[in-house]
């Protein structure tokens, strides 16, 4: 009955004729009786849906000749056996075969599906602001911290996070349906991730990038993105993100640090550098100063400059202390563009800086850089490079809308643009290296 | 070489001692005596890599006596054998067999992987907000429906758009980007999910629903909710979304009426009723209507009574009139609480109602919908109903945090809190049914 059902829908999904019913794979079938009678249907390929342990031992026939063949076919798993001539035992090779977990696991990654159409996609992102909402409220209540040290059950969270048990326990449920926490019986606990990541404790927490990803500022420029589409650019007041001394910058400062250690190391580790040589760097747009201060921590005969806002270079001087690297570490207080650089420097570092501006803007800005270098100096860009397509890699692809909305002009460009802004510049010699999959893009040009 | 390295990095992701090398799984192996090199190996599990056609032939002989089974390892493919006893011929149980598409689906899904850590869900979720925003102005400027008419490039959908080329082009790569689109060189075309339901020009189109996922309403709602979690319930102004005629609901009733013509046809097919008979329908809360219109569209003998505020039974009538149904449709103004239900009803409809208020709310209520049905009558409830555990299935689940932040005290019930809540108010027969896997979950109780 619930094989026939099964067949049924099946059937109906894949389009196909209503399906045959047969004793052939019943609990009493003998393996040689089912194929001798499956092998009489013409068809070119046969959806079998039936019972253990006969299936299984169909399966195991169809691929040995002695029928000693074990393939397990667990209740709801799948198997693919593809036999080239006749349906024989031993003529079948297995090309696939899955267990329940991975069956659901690959429905859920929606990989080989030609499902029917489904408004799965637009109810999830439609709803996804909620995410981000109930996560930084995770984040607000220092939830990750608690359960990681130590509490797990609602009483218990509720009283250290001095939330009501009803609003903790939903949160706590709504984390877990969304990966951020594990839930046994009635114990929550952090995932490997969230335990890295979102735990204060952890030396590599990165939680406080929330205040900057989810700041006021950047949820205006994303309240009306028809309104920046048509008017092919920020909505924000002035220049947006872009205006002198604005205040947003001081918080990234402060909240992206954590993230930014290890891609700052990446970068270190991309650009060859004579240990034993003096090393002048300039860091335009600093920041935090992690770019910078990575060069620095790396090689004891680097002095760095870095140059923001006054209110950021604040930041980036208690970054330099805590490096315990300030002795060697410098500030140019103004606008990237109208301060004059100094120099000349072995290295001018642009991190996460070109995006923000229109390429003449950047060529302009790039060829300031070439008159501030020394013989032999290199600059080196962080970037988010889209391919050629502009559509992958994802975070790369989707972060120019981050620029339409915060920016009247930036842009998240290609590498071809950025070689085009660079040649320009007059620096015809740029590589682009790629750390790793998720980490960022990095161009190193020369004069 | 190459199989080497494959081992010593699986090795280290799974923390394992260092692969052993040996010529027994090289290409000119014979499956005998590689298997009786292997089986010489002490240890509880295995992981062998090697070359082909030695492992397919290795498989094949762990799974079959006479060494004829056919187990294909395709390259890069992966196998599970379980040998209970001894490793030799025909003893082993292949467990699972997964080509390398297959293999690639499960990492994407994160099944399996025992991966690094990674910040990339907290990063994607914390910036979520960005996809509903991105969706929302592409809803904005009827984006779908200029793509669903004809228009591709970049030039001539800002032209149709009134939209900026810069922006058309960059929101239209980061749609492409989340899978609302798809792009083939410089033109974009819709996806099939998209063409049935986010083109106006398609009947199933459900866009209009973003009107009310989106509502300034709900947002708001989710403005803090660490608040909401501190509180353990809204924030909003009054009693939030459950406060008398609160206007969200008007908006309801517009916005989600397409996305429930669906659901609405599924639970008419879960309730038996006789045809021949009169049926008395009550569609309490009926907001659009849907529910309670599509009993009237099935059965010509139905009767509907709409209960809502009044604004929103103008949405409901304005329904019955486009079904042709609107003779044997009327309407109950006012509080579901306070109003006189009438009756006596066969069937008395409860869509999405229940959530919105604590368990004694809803057993008072639910005693007075007994006390209104017929002799042999039905409350038919519709519901998010997640499991026993609380955190599945995900929609439901997560539904419970929408309760938190827009009511005083609602929640999502699992079925064993919905029937004691039924039993309490009389009705001791309670079946749940749950017609598709994303579907709504439909409660039908007898007194």
């Amino acid at each position: 009955m619930r094989a026939r059902e099964t067949a049924e829908i099946t059937a109906r999904a894949y389009g196909a004729a209503a399906p045959e019913l047969t004793e052939l794979l019943g609990d009493e079938a003998e393996p040689a009786s089912s194929l001798a009678g499956l092998a009489a249907v013409e068809a070119s390929a046969l959806l079998c849906v039936g019972h253990e342990p006969t299936l299984s031992r169909l399966a195991g026939l169809l691929t040995s000749r002695d029928g000693s063949g074990r393939v397990e076919m667990a209740k709801s798993g799948v198997a693919i056996i593809e036999c080239p001539g006749a349906m024989a035992p031993g003529r079948g090779v297995l090309r696939m075969h899955l267990r329940p977990a991975e069956l659901t696991a690959l429905l859920d990654a929606g990989a080989p599906a030609a499902a029917d159409p489904s408004p799965d996609l637009f109810l999830g992102t439609m709803t996804a602001y909620q995410r981000s909402a109930a996560l930084k409220g995770a984040l607000d209540l220092d939830l990750f911290a608690v359960i990681g040290a130590g509490a797990g059950t609602v009483p218990a969270l509720a009283e250290r996070c001095a939330a009501s048990p009803r609003g903790t326990r939903i949160l706590c449920d709504y984390l877990t349906a969304t990966g951020f926490l594990r839930k046994d019986r009635d114990a929550y606990a952090l995932t490997p991730d969230s335990a890295v990541f979102l735990d204060r404790a952890s030396p590599a927490c990165v939680a406080g990038a929330a205040e900057f990803l989810y700041a006021p500022e950047l949820r205006e420029a994303f309240g009306d993105v028809a309104q920046a589409v048509r008017h092919g650019g920020t909505r924000l007041a002035a220049t947006g993100t872009v205006t002198p001394e604005h205040p947003v910058w001081v918080r990234f400062a402060r909240a992206m640090a954590p993230l930014m250690r290890m891609p700052a190391r990446a970068v270190v580790g991309l650009v060859e550098v004579d240990a034993a040589a003096p090393l002048r760097v300039l860091d335009v747009a600093a920041g935090h100063g992690l770019f910078g201060l990575a060069f620095a921590q790396a090689y004891p005969r680097a002095e760095v400059t870095a140059l923001d806002w006054p209110a950021v270079l604040v930041v980036a001087h208690e970054n330099a202390r805590a490096a315990g690297v300030d002795g060697r570490f410098h500030t140019l207080a103004g606008s990237a563009f109208e301060t004059p650089l100094g120099g000349p420097y072995d290295l001018v570092l642009v991190p996460n800086f070109l995006h923000h501006f229109d390429p003449a803007t950047c060529e302009t800005f790039l060829g300031t850089v070439g008159r501030a270098l020394a013989p032999g100096g290199r600059v080196v860009t962080v970037e988010f490079v889209p391919d050629e397509g502009r559509v992958t890699p994802p975070h790369a692809a989707m972060f120019s809308l981050v620029m339409l909305c915060t920016t009247p002009a930036g842009d998240a460009y290609t590498f071809a643009e950025l070689e085009s802004m660079f040649r320009r510049a007059g620096f015809p010699r740029n590589r682009l290296r790629v750390p790793g999959p998720a980490g960022p893009q990095v161009l190193i040009s020369q004069r």
